[in-house]
Protein backbone atom coordinates (compact mmCIF):
# COMPACT_ATOMS: atom_id res chain seq x y z
CA UNK A 1 0.00 0.00 0.00
CA UNK A 2 1.25 3.59 -0.82
CA UNK A 3 1.93 5.44 2.23
CA UNK A 4 0.59 8.16 4.10
CA UNK A 5 2.10 11.74 2.59
CA UNK A 6 2.69 14.78 5.25
CA UNK A 7 3.16 18.35 3.07
CA UNK A 8 4.76 20.41 6.12
CA UNK A 9 7.37 22.73 7.16
CA UNK A 10 10.26 21.35 9.60
CA UNK A 11 10.51 24.50 11.26
CA UNK A 12 6.12 24.65 12.42
CA UNK A 13 5.25 22.83 15.35
CA UNK A 14 1.73 22.36 14.17
CA UNK A 15 3.43 20.26 11.32
CA UNK A 16 6.17 18.73 14.31
CA UNK A 17 3.39 16.91 15.79
CA UNK A 18 2.45 14.46 13.04
CA UNK A 19 5.96 13.56 12.99
CA UNK A 20 5.99 12.94 16.62
CA UNK A 21 3.05 10.91 16.34
CA UNK A 22 4.20 9.28 13.19
CA UNK A 23 7.20 8.19 15.34
CA UNK A 24 5.43 7.20 18.54
CA UNK A 25 3.44 4.79 16.51
CA UNK A 26 6.19 3.20 14.28
CA UNK A 27 4.14 4.61 11.36
CA UNK A 28 6.14 5.20 7.87
CA UNK A 29 5.20 8.21 5.82
CA UNK A 30 6.56 10.04 2.87
CA UNK A 31 7.45 13.34 3.93
CA UNK A 32 7.02 16.54 1.10
CA UNK A 33 8.71 19.90 2.75
CA UNK A 34 6.93 22.88 2.24
CA UNK A 35 7.99 26.33 2.44
CA UNK A 36 5.51 28.76 4.44
CA UNK A 37 7.69 32.02 4.15
CA UNK A 38 8.23 31.43 0.50
CA UNK A 39 4.18 31.15 -0.38
CA UNK A 40 4.45 27.50 -1.41
CA UNK A 41 0.69 27.00 0.72
CA UNK A 42 -1.00 30.22 -1.47
CA UNK A 43 0.01 28.34 -4.92
CA UNK A 44 -2.92 26.64 -6.90
CA UNK A 45 -2.02 23.70 -6.24
CA UNK A 46 -1.92 23.21 -2.57
CA UNK A 47 -4.98 25.59 -2.29
CA UNK A 48 -6.43 22.61 -4.68
CA UNK A 49 -5.52 20.22 -1.91
CA UNK A 50 -6.32 22.07 1.24
CA UNK A 51 -8.38 25.99 0.09
CA UNK A 52 -7.38 26.87 3.47
CA UNK A 53 -3.69 26.88 2.58
CA UNK A 54 -2.40 25.48 5.79
CA UNK A 55 -0.01 23.26 6.67
CA UNK A 56 0.11 20.51 7.89
CA UNK A 57 -2.10 18.20 5.50
CA UNK A 58 -2.43 14.66 4.88
CA UNK A 59 -2.79 13.46 1.68
CA UNK A 60 -4.43 9.62 1.76
CA UNK A 61 -3.48 6.73 -1.15
CA UNK A 62 -6.59 7.48 -2.08
CA UNK A 63 -6.69 10.99 -3.16
CA UNK A 64 -8.56 12.07 -0.13
CA UNK A 65 -7.08 15.27 1.96
CA UNK A 66 -7.45 15.91 5.64
CA UNK A 67 -6.26 19.65 7.28
CA UNK A 68 -5.88 20.88 10.90
CA UNK A 69 -2.84 19.27 12.52
CA UNK A 70 -5.05 18.43 15.66
CA UNK A 71 -7.71 16.26 13.58
CA UNK A 72 -5.03 14.55 11.64
CA UNK A 73 -3.73 13.26 15.02
CA UNK A 74 -7.01 12.39 15.61
CA UNK A 75 -7.38 10.20 12.69
CA UNK A 76 -4.45 8.74 13.17
CA UNK A 77 -4.58 8.24 16.47
CA UNK A 78 -7.96 6.61 16.11
CA UNK A 79 -9.37 3.31 18.08
CA UNK A 80 -5.69 3.41 19.70
CA UNK A 81 -4.14 4.08 23.19
CA UNK A 82 -3.37 7.83 22.33
CA UNK A 83 -6.81 8.19 21.82
CA UNK A 84 -8.53 7.60 25.07
CA UNK A 85 -10.71 4.72 26.59
CA UNK A 86 -14.24 6.16 26.27
CA UNK A 87 -16.21 8.76 25.10
CA UNK A 88 -15.43 11.60 28.16
CA UNK A 89 -11.71 10.69 27.77
CA UNK A 90 -11.55 11.40 24.11
CA UNK A 91 -13.46 14.45 25.15
CA UNK A 92 -11.15 15.56 27.20
CA UNK A 93 -8.20 15.09 25.00
CA UNK A 94 -10.27 17.30 22.63
CA UNK A 95 -10.93 19.67 25.40
CA UNK A 96 -7.26 20.08 25.49
CA UNK A 97 -6.69 20.02 21.77
CA UNK A 98 -8.95 23.29 21.11
CA UNK A 99 -7.22 25.03 24.39
CA UNK A 100 -4.25 24.59 22.69
CA UNK A 101 -5.48 26.20 19.17
CA UNK A 102 -7.67 28.63 21.05
CA UNK A 103 -5.72 29.77 24.32
CA UNK A 104 -1.83 28.51 23.64
CA UNK A 105 -1.12 28.29 19.83
CA UNK A 106 -2.09 32.25 18.38
CA UNK A 107 -0.04 33.71 21.69
CA UNK A 108 3.39 30.94 22.27
CA UNK A 109 3.87 29.52 18.70
CA UNK A 110 2.76 32.93 17.31
CA UNK A 111 5.64 35.06 19.82
CA UNK A 112 7.85 32.21 18.34
CA UNK A 113 7.36 32.90 14.50
CA UNK A 114 7.53 36.61 15.24
CA UNK A 115 10.65 36.46 16.84
CA UNK A 116 12.47 33.69 15.28
CA UNK A 117 11.10 33.60 11.64
CA UNK A 118 10.33 37.71 11.25
CA UNK A 119 13.36 38.41 13.14
CA UNK A 120 10.32 40.35 15.90
CA UNK A 121 10.12 44.06 13.67
CA UNK A 122 9.39 46.79 15.20
CA UNK A 123 5.72 47.15 14.52
CA UNK A 124 4.85 43.95 15.87
CA UNK A 125 6.46 44.89 19.24
CA UNK A 126 2.86 45.98 21.11
CA UNK A 127 1.76 42.30 20.11
CA UNK A 128 4.25 40.65 21.42
CA UNK A 129 3.55 42.36 24.63
CA UNK A 130 -0.04 41.21 24.27
CA UNK A 131 0.93 37.82 23.30
CA UNK A 132 3.20 37.50 26.36
CA UNK A 133 0.52 38.09 28.74
CA UNK A 134 -2.08 35.66 27.22
CA UNK A 135 0.76 33.26 26.47
CA UNK A 136 1.77 32.95 29.90
CA UNK A 137 -2.02 32.79 31.18
CA UNK A 138 -2.12 29.43 28.74
CA UNK A 139 1.17 28.32 30.84
CA UNK A 140 -0.54 29.06 33.96
CA UNK A 141 -3.17 26.61 32.86
CA UNK A 142 -1.10 23.66 31.96
CA UNK A 143 0.94 23.86 35.17
CA UNK A 144 -2.02 23.89 37.10
CA UNK A 145 -2.88 20.73 35.57
CA UNK A 146 0.07 18.91 35.23
CA UNK A 147 1.41 19.81 39.33
CA UNK A 148 -1.18 16.85 39.50
CA UNK A 149 -1.43 14.75 36.92
CA UNK A 150 1.90 13.14 35.02
CA UNK A 151 -0.04 13.47 31.83
CA UNK A 152 -2.71 15.69 30.88
CA UNK A 153 -5.40 13.05 30.40
CA UNK A 154 -6.32 10.13 32.53
CA UNK A 155 -2.12 10.21 33.47
CA UNK A 156 -1.12 8.38 30.80
CA UNK A 157 0.39 10.30 27.04
CA UNK A 158 -2.01 10.73 24.45
CA UNK A 159 -2.19 13.32 21.47
CA UNK A 160 -3.22 16.05 23.52
CA UNK A 161 0.35 15.82 25.20
CA UNK A 162 1.21 15.11 21.15
CA UNK A 163 -0.36 18.40 20.52
CA UNK A 164 0.90 20.75 23.78
CA UNK A 165 4.11 19.62 23.75
CA UNK A 166 5.14 20.53 20.06
CA UNK A 167 4.95 24.61 21.41
CA UNK A 168 5.08 24.10 24.67
CA UNK A 169 8.84 22.37 24.42
CA UNK A 170 10.00 25.65 22.39
CA UNK A 171 8.27 28.31 24.44
CA UNK A 172 12.00 30.00 24.74
CA UNK A 173 11.84 30.49 20.97
CA UNK A 174 8.87 32.98 21.52
CA UNK A 175 10.20 34.80 24.77
CA UNK A 176 7.98 32.52 27.45
CA UNK A 177 10.84 31.19 30.64
CA UNK A 178 9.44 28.15 32.23
CA UNK A 179 11.99 28.58 34.91
CA UNK A 180 8.42 29.48 37.05
CA UNK A 181 6.90 26.39 35.45
CA UNK A 182 8.28 23.20 37.31
CA UNK A 183 5.88 20.88 36.17
CA UNK A 184 5.35 21.87 32.64
CA UNK A 185 9.24 21.00 32.74
CA UNK A 186 9.03 17.54 34.43
CA UNK A 187 6.12 16.89 31.81
CA UNK A 188 8.55 18.57 28.89
CA UNK A 189 11.11 15.54 30.24
CA UNK A 190 8.77 12.21 30.21
CA UNK A 191 7.68 12.95 27.04
CA UNK A 192 11.07 13.61 25.90
CA UNK A 193 12.10 10.24 27.06
CA UNK A 194 9.64 8.32 25.74
CA UNK A 195 11.78 5.26 24.03
CA UNK A 196 9.23 6.56 20.61
CA UNK A 197 10.60 10.22 20.77
CA UNK A 198 12.26 12.46 17.72
CA UNK A 199 13.20 15.83 18.20
CA UNK A 200 11.54 18.32 16.26
CA UNK A 201 14.85 19.19 14.47
CA UNK A 202 15.19 15.42 12.85
CA UNK A 203 12.95 14.21 10.65
CA UNK B 1 -30.57 10.80 36.69
CA UNK B 2 -29.80 14.41 37.36
CA UNK B 3 -29.45 16.42 34.19
CA UNK B 4 -26.36 17.27 32.26
CA UNK B 5 -25.99 21.13 33.60
CA UNK B 6 -24.61 23.79 31.04
CA UNK B 7 -22.91 26.67 32.36
CA UNK B 8 -23.55 29.58 29.67
CA UNK B 9 -23.78 33.53 28.43
CA UNK B 10 -27.01 33.47 26.04
CA UNK B 11 -25.45 36.15 23.97
CA UNK B 12 -22.69 33.28 22.73
CA UNK B 13 -22.75 31.79 19.87
CA UNK B 14 -20.40 29.25 21.47
CA UNK B 15 -23.03 28.31 24.11
CA UNK B 16 -25.79 28.70 21.58
CA UNK B 17 -24.07 25.71 19.94
CA UNK B 18 -24.95 23.43 23.05
CA UNK B 19 -28.57 24.46 22.96
CA UNK B 20 -28.77 23.76 19.09
CA UNK B 21 -27.28 20.27 19.91
CA UNK B 22 -29.55 19.38 22.69
CA UNK B 23 -32.53 20.49 20.80
CA UNK B 24 -31.40 18.52 17.47
CA UNK B 25 -31.02 15.43 19.70
CA UNK B 26 -34.22 15.84 22.46
CA UNK B 27 -31.96 16.16 25.51
CA UNK B 28 -32.71 17.75 28.02
CA UNK B 29 -30.56 19.90 30.38
CA UNK B 30 -30.20 22.47 33.17
CA UNK B 31 -29.12 25.70 32.01
CA UNK B 32 -26.97 28.32 34.00
CA UNK B 33 -26.93 31.68 32.86
CA UNK B 34 -23.37 33.08 33.62
CA UNK B 35 -22.68 36.62 32.51
CA UNK B 36 -19.05 37.01 31.16
CA UNK B 37 -19.42 40.92 30.92
CA UNK B 38 -19.83 40.78 34.68
CA UNK B 39 -16.87 38.62 35.81
CA UNK B 40 -18.56 35.23 36.43
CA UNK B 41 -16.24 33.31 34.74
CA UNK B 42 -13.01 34.65 36.69
CA UNK B 43 -14.57 34.09 40.33
CA UNK B 44 -13.02 31.42 42.43
CA UNK B 45 -15.72 29.24 42.01
CA UNK B 46 -15.77 29.34 38.41
CA UNK B 47 -12.32 28.60 37.94
CA UNK B 48 -12.58 26.05 40.22
CA UNK B 49 -14.35 24.17 37.63
CA UNK B 50 -13.02 25.24 34.65
CA UNK B 51 -9.60 26.60 35.05
CA UNK B 52 -9.47 28.48 31.76
CA UNK B 53 -11.96 30.45 32.65
CA UNK B 54 -14.00 30.06 29.95
CA UNK B 55 -17.59 29.07 28.84
CA UNK B 56 -19.41 26.95 27.65
CA UNK B 57 -18.79 24.45 30.21
CA UNK B 58 -20.68 21.04 31.20
CA UNK B 59 -21.26 19.36 34.26
CA UNK B 60 -21.91 16.22 34.41
CA UNK B 61 -24.14 14.10 37.24
CA UNK B 62 -21.32 12.54 38.73
CA UNK B 63 -19.13 16.10 39.20
CA UNK B 64 -16.81 15.77 35.95
CA UNK B 65 -16.34 19.08 34.41
CA UNK B 66 -15.96 19.42 30.49
CA UNK B 67 -14.93 22.62 28.63
CA UNK B 68 -14.23 23.92 25.01
CA UNK B 69 -17.78 24.12 23.11
CA UNK B 70 -15.95 21.84 20.18
CA UNK B 71 -15.06 19.11 22.28
CA UNK B 72 -18.81 19.37 24.49
CA UNK B 73 -20.25 18.66 21.04
CA UNK B 74 -18.19 15.71 20.52
CA UNK B 75 -18.77 14.14 23.68
CA UNK B 76 -22.74 14.66 23.64
CA UNK B 77 -23.02 13.47 20.07
CA UNK B 78 -19.99 10.51 20.35
CA UNK B 79 -21.42 7.01 19.16
CA UNK B 80 -24.63 9.68 17.00
CA UNK B 81 -25.45 10.24 13.94
CA UNK B 82 -23.86 13.92 14.00
CA UNK B 83 -20.19 12.65 14.64
CA UNK B 84 -19.86 10.86 11.49
CA UNK B 85 -19.55 7.29 10.36
CA UNK B 86 -15.65 6.11 10.39
CA UNK B 87 -12.41 7.51 11.41
CA UNK B 88 -11.94 9.59 8.36
CA UNK B 89 -15.59 11.36 8.09
CA UNK B 90 -15.38 11.96 12.19
CA UNK B 91 -11.70 13.39 11.41
CA UNK B 92 -13.34 16.01 8.65
CA UNK B 93 -16.04 17.24 11.40
CA UNK B 94 -13.16 17.44 13.25
CA UNK B 95 -11.47 19.48 11.14
CA UNK B 96 -13.73 21.79 10.22
CA UNK B 97 -14.24 22.19 13.98
CA UNK B 98 -10.59 23.25 14.44
CA UNK B 99 -10.90 25.58 11.39
CA UNK B 100 -13.80 27.27 13.20
CA UNK B 101 -11.81 27.74 16.44
CA UNK B 102 -8.44 29.17 14.35
CA UNK B 103 -9.91 30.84 11.03
CA UNK B 104 -13.24 31.45 11.77
CA UNK B 105 -14.03 32.61 15.34
CA UNK B 106 -10.97 34.35 15.96
CA UNK B 107 -12.36 37.30 13.79
CA UNK B 108 -16.56 36.34 12.82
CA UNK B 109 -17.67 36.47 17.04
CA UNK B 110 -14.82 38.49 18.16
CA UNK B 111 -15.90 41.18 15.75
CA UNK B 112 -19.05 40.88 16.67
CA UNK B 113 -18.08 40.41 20.34
CA UNK B 114 -16.26 43.89 19.63
CA UNK B 115 -19.49 45.71 17.66
CA UNK B 116 -22.23 44.48 19.50
CA UNK B 117 -21.03 44.23 23.12
CA UNK B 118 -18.04 46.55 23.22
CA UNK B 119 -20.09 49.11 21.37
CA UNK B 120 -16.88 49.23 18.83
CA UNK B 121 -14.73 51.64 20.69
CA UNK B 122 -12.06 53.74 18.87
CA UNK B 123 -9.48 51.85 19.97
CA UNK B 124 -10.35 48.87 18.15
CA UNK B 125 -10.97 50.12 14.50
CA UNK B 126 -7.84 49.09 13.31
CA UNK B 127 -8.25 45.24 14.64
CA UNK B 128 -11.41 45.29 13.48
CA UNK B 129 -10.23 46.37 10.44
CA UNK B 130 -7.79 43.49 10.42
CA UNK B 131 -10.34 41.10 11.43
CA UNK B 132 -12.75 41.56 8.76
CA UNK B 133 -10.20 40.41 6.52
CA UNK B 134 -9.25 36.92 7.79
CA UNK B 135 -13.07 36.53 8.72
CA UNK B 136 -14.02 36.90 4.74
CA UNK B 137 -11.28 34.58 3.81
CA UNK B 138 -12.60 32.06 6.41
CA UNK B 139 -16.45 32.71 4.72
CA UNK B 140 -14.65 32.11 1.04
CA UNK B 141 -13.55 28.39 2.28
CA UNK B 142 -16.80 28.08 3.47
CA UNK B 143 -18.09 29.28 0.34
CA UNK B 144 -16.17 27.08 -2.13
CA UNK B 145 -17.03 24.20 0.33
CA UNK B 146 -20.70 24.77 0.35
CA UNK B 147 -21.26 25.55 -2.87
CA UNK B 148 -20.85 21.46 -3.77
CA UNK B 149 -22.00 20.43 -0.66
CA UNK B 150 -25.26 20.75 0.97
CA UNK B 151 -24.07 20.44 4.49
CA UNK B 152 -19.74 20.57 5.37
CA UNK B 153 -18.99 16.64 5.80
CA UNK B 154 -20.62 13.81 3.49
CA UNK B 155 -23.50 15.62 2.66
CA UNK B 156 -24.94 15.05 5.98
CA UNK B 157 -26.26 17.46 8.76
CA UNK B 158 -23.25 16.80 11.96
CA UNK B 159 -21.91 18.65 14.46
CA UNK B 160 -19.10 20.69 11.74
CA UNK B 161 -22.13 22.30 10.96
CA UNK B 162 -23.64 23.21 14.39
CA UNK B 163 -20.30 24.73 15.06
CA UNK B 164 -19.80 26.86 12.10
CA UNK B 165 -23.75 27.57 11.99
CA UNK B 166 -23.10 29.32 15.64
CA UNK B 167 -21.29 32.63 14.78
CA UNK B 168 -21.66 32.76 10.61
CA UNK B 169 -25.71 33.24 10.73
CA UNK B 170 -25.14 36.37 13.06
CA UNK B 171 -22.07 37.42 11.13
CA UNK B 172 -23.86 40.64 9.97
CA UNK B 173 -23.57 41.38 13.52
CA UNK B 174 -19.53 41.66 13.43
CA UNK B 175 -19.99 43.62 10.29
CA UNK B 176 -20.13 40.86 7.84
CA UNK B 177 -22.15 41.16 4.38
CA UNK B 178 -23.41 37.34 3.38
CA UNK B 179 -24.74 39.23 0.19
CA UNK B 180 -22.17 37.79 -2.04
CA UNK B 181 -22.07 34.13 -0.05
CA UNK B 182 -25.16 32.35 -1.83
CA UNK B 183 -23.97 29.08 -1.04
CA UNK B 184 -23.81 30.03 2.95
CA UNK B 185 -27.16 31.69 2.73
CA UNK B 186 -28.92 28.38 1.30
CA UNK B 187 -27.00 26.08 4.10
CA UNK B 188 -27.84 28.57 6.61
CA UNK B 189 -31.46 28.54 5.73
CA UNK B 190 -31.62 24.30 5.49
CA UNK B 191 -30.17 24.55 9.08
CA UNK B 192 -32.57 26.71 10.03
CA UNK B 193 -35.50 24.98 8.31
CA UNK B 194 -34.28 21.56 10.09
CA UNK B 195 -37.63 20.13 12.59
CA UNK B 196 -34.75 19.98 15.79
CA UNK B 197 -33.58 23.56 15.10
CA UNK B 198 -33.58 26.40 17.98
CA UNK B 199 -32.79 29.73 17.37
CA UNK B 200 -29.83 31.64 19.33
CA UNK B 201 -32.70 33.73 21.09
CA UNK B 202 -34.89 31.34 22.89
CA UNK B 203 -33.36 28.66 25.43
Amino acid sequence: MDKLKVYGDSRSGNCYKLKLLFSELKISYEWHEVDILAGDTRTPEFLAMNPNGKIPLLSLPDGRHLAESNAILCYVADGGDFFGHDAFSRAEILQWMFFEQYSHEPYIATSRFIIRYLGSPVERQADLVQKQKSGYAALRVMEQRLEHYEFLVDDKFSIADIALYAYTHVADEGGFDLQGYPAIRGWIDRIRSRPGHISMELK
